[in-house]
């Protein structure tokens, strides 16, 4: 396997007032699970502030932009487009047909426009199961990328340091 | 390999006002990526109900129960007990030798009682990132039970039948 592929993750559906928490949870689950950059389609500098704070702390090169014009970026990506939502085909059968190239992955809130369906190359589940699309997301990534997104080490000023009982942190806090 | 083993996801830290959809996405997940159950420390009707009503719709023989006393049920579990945390040891180093057994996975909140990473016998990492315990959850899942949690048949009164493009539901939604 050659260079690992750039993901980038779009998130429709954000409602500051209601989603803030799992919109975060996306993020931080894109950047720890091998993602370069998040598009969340509502702005929120909120999410912004908290997601850049991680990376100061914690490393990366990871990317966050709120606010973006998410018609355009779907229809305008130039490589593979997955939408993942428990109505999409299977992950297994999915994942052998998706171009190892700079992909787009969409993940939704609770509803989803029906024309992402058609804009999307592929539609995939994460089971056909109602569940999170922080799980489905996580999934997907590990999956796509072969475990590679875990292994990665993230130079940043504050190091956490694999330990089988307690907690070992190098750096500032 | 034999049969899979039996999972049982303990949820700690749950603050009702602040964490009913954090954690039902734990409950879900759980269910979706192959748990029979989850017991959540905090007892709250509205967890319950939503993750009996997907129950009711989609199948299957999921589990939960709130308001457990999670100290007893880590000292007295029979199985191994793997605590998913950003300080433990990394996943793929700990994979290998956690018993294929009734095992018993615990996810926190923001923080856990020190004691947890002493009463588990695994503090396993999914990477040694800040990101999502639905996430962690998730991946571990789908790596302990090497994908065989996705591929259940739920046989509910909805099933959701795998489609390329748009949605195919039968019974009633």
């Amino acid at each position: 396997m050659g260079e690992a592929p750039r993901v980038t993750v779009l998130r429709l559906g954000h409602r500051p007032a209601r989603d803030k928490r799992v919109t975060t949870h996306v993020c931080l689950t894109a950047r720890a699970l091998g993602a370069a950059k998040v598009l969340v389609a509502t702005r929120d500098p909120g999410v912004e502030r908290s997601v850049r704070g991680v990376v100061a702390r914690f490393g990366g090169e990871f990317e966050v932009e709120t606010g973006v014009a998410w018609r355009r970026v779907l229809r305008g990506w130039p490589g593979p487009v997955v939408h993942l939502t428990m109505y999409g085909e299977a992950l297994d059968d999915a994942l052998p047909r998706i171009p190892r190239d700079d992909v787009l992955v969409v993940v939704g809130a609770e509803k989803v426009p029906g024309e992402v369906y058609g804009l999307a190359g592929f539609n995939v589940a994460v089971g056909n199961q109602p569940h999170s699309e922080v799980a489905a997301l996580a999934v997907f990534l590990d999956r796509f990328l072969g475990g590679a997104g875990l292994r990665r080490a993230f130079p940043g000023p504050v190091t956490i340091v694999p330990t089988r009982r307690g907690k070992t942190v190098r750096g500032r806090a």
